[in-house]
């Protein structure tokens, strides 16, 4: 059934060990990742890293993009995929995990002051907070969303959780739409960003978002850069209104040597580590997806355009 | 009923406002700060912080005291609590979030390598392992334990946990005894203290331990300082045996300015800070302790001294 499977790997990290991985996984598939070893016959599959602009739109026949990342807004830049291909998310429980593990590592570290006691070089005790005492709101209630969520709620926080439909996470408040936005960010001590970047998302964590929490509150982001106002963010730390950041996600990454957010000793840089793809996982999950659509089953993770995640 | 009470407040950590809460509690209940006050009557119950040896012994006619700690290995110090005399340890929902919380923020941070992105000044990405692929091993599965390693289990550590019974935690594995505490700590990536300081757990975070976990894992004691062998510890952090290690519990405490526990730059001290005594909520406990004993019913935190807690 798999004989006469066409994918190009479009992506620069790595296309050799995926396309490896690919003819394992789904054997006497042919695996290109250069579109001039395909030829002129179609090719149905591409897997998507952030290819140049017009490399997928020349491929022949291309029906399904798989992409390697959850995020996949570049692939729905003007001219990007053709209208009508398919693109299918990448949803893995491993990122979902990894997700997990950094958002609770920075959410918890902040609320235990474990940077201001490692800074420390006499016993000075500081006046600790339980969780049941915070607010902590997770803006997107998705694959990612959900279970950073569901956990912090889990270990205690008073949990609130935004979304455009309002969805349901166990043990969390759910809010929907710009006025849930409102009421989901009023008094929270602490926000975390797990949201698609899309023309509704965009610049989202803001002066407006930042004035609404509880003074000296905790900011991560973990989306993409392009969600959170720099500016904003940095004026908000030195008022005090804002008392720490994590950043994962930047407008420009590598995050440039000097760049202002290195230096500011309330914000914590990662160089988007928070939950990388991993290759093996990634590979069974999209090879899984091409035998579903060869059988015409739908996608689960399918890409909405109109919604633009 | 709780007219004829009598309590004495033994604990220097401001006892007038302990006898406020017990007298709101217990209306009508007599409530001294000083033995010298309760005169000659018999004073039943007795409220402990860490009095001066021979203290509680004076007190006339004492049945039950009531620890405001969770450890209570100093009222069973020779001479601290005539025998025959019932002693309740204080289980707290919210010291056991306060554990929880600190537990869950050193284990993740070092989990994630924060302390290690902070000093980053550009782009370093470092390779991250998923908490599925770390096991970590907690030391007591009682009021504390028994939270920390079912939430470790929730965010996905291949969770270990070690008592004297074997006592089951949800989606942890446990480990009862000596040749269970071998293999409990075998091949650990993170070992997580919170046992009664008794005869049977003084030292044992020791060379022998250190040496049986995965090389680079990390060490959190939360339990007493008298667990841990310091020069152990120290010397495992220099061979690279040990990573890193997070302690809030010390021989000494206030741990002394210039001990070298405070520079040394594997280790985060936190100030006793981990799940401190809350007030309001413990006096409400002990006021039910109370009630309980002058009803004839069983303590449920009642101290065996047989075994040490
Ligand atoms: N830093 C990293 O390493 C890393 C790794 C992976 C992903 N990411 C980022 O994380 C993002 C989320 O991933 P995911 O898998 O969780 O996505 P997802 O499953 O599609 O979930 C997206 C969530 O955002 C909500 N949402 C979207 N637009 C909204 C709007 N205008 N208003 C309110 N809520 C809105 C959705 O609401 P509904 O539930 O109503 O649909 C959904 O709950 C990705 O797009 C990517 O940018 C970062
Ligand atoms: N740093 C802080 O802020 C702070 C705050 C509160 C408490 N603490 C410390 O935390 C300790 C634990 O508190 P807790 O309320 O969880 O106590 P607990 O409910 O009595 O639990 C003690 C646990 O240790 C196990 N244990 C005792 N002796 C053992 C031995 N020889 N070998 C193996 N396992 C043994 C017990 O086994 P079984 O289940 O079989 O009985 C039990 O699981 C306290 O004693 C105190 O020292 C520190």
């Amino acid at each position: 059934m798999t004989q006469d499977i066409r994918i190009l790997i479009a992506s620069k990290g790595n296309p050799q060990a995926l396309a490896e991985g690919f003819r394992t996984e789904l054997p006497g598939a042919a695996v290109f990742t250069d579109p001039a070893e395909a030829g002129a016959g179609p090719v149905p599959y591409v897997v998507a890293g952030k290819p140049d602009p017009g490399v997928i739109a020349a491929v022949p026949g291309v029906e399904l993009i798989l992409s390697l990342n959850a995020g996949i807004e570049h692939l729905l830049a003007p001219g990007a995929v053709p209208e009508g291909v398919e693109i299918a998310r990448l949803v893995d429980p491993a990122m979902t995990e990894g997700m997990a593990d950094w958002c609770l590592a920075v959410v918890l570290a902040w609320h235990r002051n474990l940077h201001l006691y490692r800074a420390d070089t006499e016993w000075t005790r500081r006046s600790e907070v339980l969780s049941r005492d915070r607010v902590v709101t997770v803006l997107g209630a998705g694959a990612l969303g959900g279970r950073v969520a569901r956990l912090l709620a889990q270990i205690g926080f008073e949990t609130r959780v935004w979304s455009r439909s309002g969805r349901a996470v166990e043990g969390a408040q759910s809010f929907a739409g710009p006025e849930g936005l409102v009421r989901a960010t009023t008094g929270a001590d602490a926000v975390v960003n797990l949201l698609p970047l899309t023309p509704e998302t965009e610049n989202l964590l803001d002066a407006a978002l930042f004035g609404r929490m509880a003074r000296g509150g905790f900011v991560a982001s973990a989306g993409r850069g392009q969600h959170l106002v720099e500016a904003d963010l940095l004026a908000a730390l030195d008022s005090g209104q804002i008392g720490a950041a994590a950043l994962d996600v930047f407008r420009a990454e590598p995050l440039p040597p000097g760049d202002p957010l290195w230096a500011h000793p309330g914000i914590l840089v990662t160089p988007h580590v928070a939950a990388p793809t991993q290759a093996g996982s990634a590979v069974r999950i999209m090879a899984e997806n091409i035998r579903r659509h060869r059988r015409g089953d739908p996608i689960p993770e399918r890409v909405d355009r109109a919604r633009g995640y």
